[in-house]
């Protein structure tokens, strides 16, 4: 048998998240306050969050310990499994070896969870009885409302109200866990209504529904707010994937020449590729590449500036790369990708040059989607599908080349959910949309 | 920590099936021809089988080795999990210990693959370019569709048409995979068209279905048909799952009182259990018991008797547990149990006493099957959900007399494309049928 599925045993959960602020050698600039425009500090976010994601937030330490408690509820499904993909290669006759990292086998279905059940214990040890977020597709709803329901927090998810009516079976997800979830704008917050007021028809966007989520924490003494991306405790949690990556690469005996994840908030990314960014910041010759939509190249084609990370300009003011706060990507099917800005660390290392970015368009993506389902078996979601065709373009590159190149990919959860994107794609009804064109 | 999770590494993957024939000390009685009612031999099974698979439905080997080519693509999702459910006990109050041996890994969500490449591998060898199958709710013809790719056998699905209508999304699964998938009764085959001549609008039936894709691989010489439970062959391949666990339950350091699992035609219990009940006929005390529906109670109110296995009358008779090849169950969600038959092994088993049989209703399954993923996390497929259901009754019972006995239960498939199944039983709108009582 040739080695196909690296699998680790919970002895080797990682004891701690690293850190990746230790090592950076550059500045990075500070929140600011969204009307004063100056620099906050850390108890500037006390209203919203426990002060140990605070912490997290500015620490500096290389390494933070994992509770327990939290490696416990991981043990639930991780590590993760990391496949060489024998089967895509010979499917592309490549030289090149293509490793890939699941977290599609967290129970829903995507590496948010790793983010989501720290949150919810961090919460919990602040006697924080109640979460309010949001969700637009609903991979971040159904991981926040799996993690309150392990330590009895009530969890509020505002939803798009479009996602909410086309994506019944998220809703269904995040209720089975026991979350309430509403449909956004709704009658519940002052800025809920007051959209509904201009419009009562309106199908709600991210923006509002964040704006909704963190209005309802600030406005009740019990509830805190939860965010899913962007914010550097965030990619800190998610680095358990890339501490058990490096494992499970010294197993196999191989090390990356090119590391690539799917890139919207960024969360997915860092988690597979700061713990190797470390050997980097140390001489190691590794190659990061973000894999971002080109109807929302915020990397490609953004500028690194300060943002709201909300539509209505609630949020502090971040340093990061955007499209601007009120740009609306077209209609793709990698709702996970639609954010108009980035994680401001994965900003920095991109203006820094220790990243790269490239952006790719949907039919090309589930193409190769369709091609690594027919060959390793997974079907990735949509999201996780624009780092399967980078790797296979790396893969084709090296074919051309000769370069024998080791490949390591993030899959970052399966499309058990997205299945009617692979029919609009399968039925060729998929649309190409480049940045800046108008939604169809 | 608390063991969580028993995960073994793909060198473990058993190299051999384990054939329950071989140890059994009671006649089996012989499949009868559907016309002249005489014993059939291997040899009439030959226009639809290939000749390795009939070898394995009579075989009385005790040890049946496992292709390396079978291993390679079984590596792709197995040895899968054995989990302790520390949770679901301790939300029990039981001080019975739980373990659950989980099949959702596969990438078609189910245990149904582990049969599925096994039969396209010998259908490969024996030149078939073809294949033939049917499906319900989907499970099955998703396993097959994958399992088909891998040896580039075209595969055909007739699909029940209110499931094709119904549920979109396990006919994209296929597709995606490379399937063919249309909806039956169809104008493809001979039986198919003579439904459509009677009545243009029928939604079909799973034994319209099946005697379509018979006949289509029946009447082409290219084309064999493949059968995703029922048959020996069948509940041989998946013996992987009791092999693996076998290993898994002896790294925990405990052995099973009480296996548990669902049973349609009974191939998911089969392969839990067969390779403990080895241990049965050596004199272990181990007990097995089959969870069925109350609206399809196969074995606790069916006759063991001569029957069909399609509603047609094409197929051999069967000696098994059955309640009439014309019963059409009640429309409950666990598609999977709405079998009229068994396998004829469980059947036999269960007819000495050596298997027992207790029927849920699907509300208190629902139920079940919420409390288990507010505690474990995973969401189970309805028809997992009845070993759910049965094996926390088990642990109740424990509570109740104290005594700490240890569970193990087979979770078959994660319940992703079951989801509107859950919006129905969270909206108290499930009916509990019970066995002769009209669909409603």
């Amino acid at each position: 048998m040739k080695p196909t599925k690296i699998q680790l045993s919970e002895k080797d959960i990682p004891t701690s998240w690293y850190n990746i602020m230790a090592d950076i050698d550059f500045p990075m600039e500070p929140p600011l306050h969204p009307e004063t425009k100056e620099p906050i500090g850390p108890e500037a976010l006390e209203p919203i969050f426990p002060m140990a994601l605070i912490g997290q937030e500015v620490s500096q330490e290389r390494w933070i310990e994992i509770p327990e408690e939290v490696r416990d509820i991981y043990a639930l499904y991780r590590p993760s499994p990391l496949f060489r993909a024998h089967r895509l290669e010979a499917a592309l006759g490549t030289p090149a070896k293509i490793y890939y990292k699941y977290e599609g086998v967290s129970p829903a279905g995507s590496h948010k969870p790793n983010t989501a059940i720290a949150q919810a214990y961090y919460n919990k040890e602040a006697g924080v009885k109640r979460i309010a977020t949001e969700t637009g597709a609903g991979q971040w709803g159904s991981a926040i409302s799996l993690a309150c329901n392990y330590f009895d927090i009530e969890c509020m998810v505002y939803m798009v109200k479009v996602s909410y009516e086309q994506k019944p079976y998220r809703r269904s997800l995040m209720e089975i866990w026991g979350a309430n979830v509403i449909p956004s704008p709704s009658d519940q917050t002052e800025f809920g209504r007051k959209i509904l007021a201009q419009d009562p028809e309106s199908l709600g966007s991210l923006g509002i529904a964040i704006s909704e989520a963190m209005g309802d924490a600030a406005s009740r003494e019990d509830t805190n707010y939860a965010l899913g991306s962007v914010l550097n405790h965030v990619m800190l949690h998610q680095t358990v994937i890339g501490l058990e990556t490096k494992k499970q690469m010294e197993i196999a005996g191989d090390y990356p020449d090119v590391i690539i994840g799917c890139c919207g908030g960024g969360s997915n990314l860092a988690g597979l590729s700061f713990p190797f960014l470390a050997d980097k910041f140390a001489g190691k010759d590794v190659r990061v590449v973000a894999a971002e939509p080109k109807a929302c190249p915020t990397l490609t084609e953004g500028k690194c500036e300060y943002d709201f990370g909300d539509t209505a300009g609630m949020t502090p003011l971040l340093k990061m790369y955007t499209l601007g706060h009120e740009f609306v990507p077209a209609g793709i099917h990698a709702g996970g990708l639609r954010y108009h800005g980035d994680s401001p660390i994965i900003s920095a290392l991109y203006e820094h040059d220790l990243i790269e970015a490239v952006a790719v368009h949907q039919n090309p993506v589930f193409e190769s989607a369709v091609q690594f389902a027919r060959t390793e078996g997974i079907v990735p979601a949509p999201e996780s599908a624009h780092a399967v065709r980078v790797a296979i373009d790396e893969a084709l590159e090296a074919k051309k080349t000769g370069e024998p190149k080791t490949i390591l990919f993030g899959l970052s959860g399966h499309g058990h959910f997205d299945l009617a994107s692979y029919d609009a794609y399968l039925a060729g009804k998929l649309i190409d949309y480049d940045y800046a064109s108008e939604e169809s």
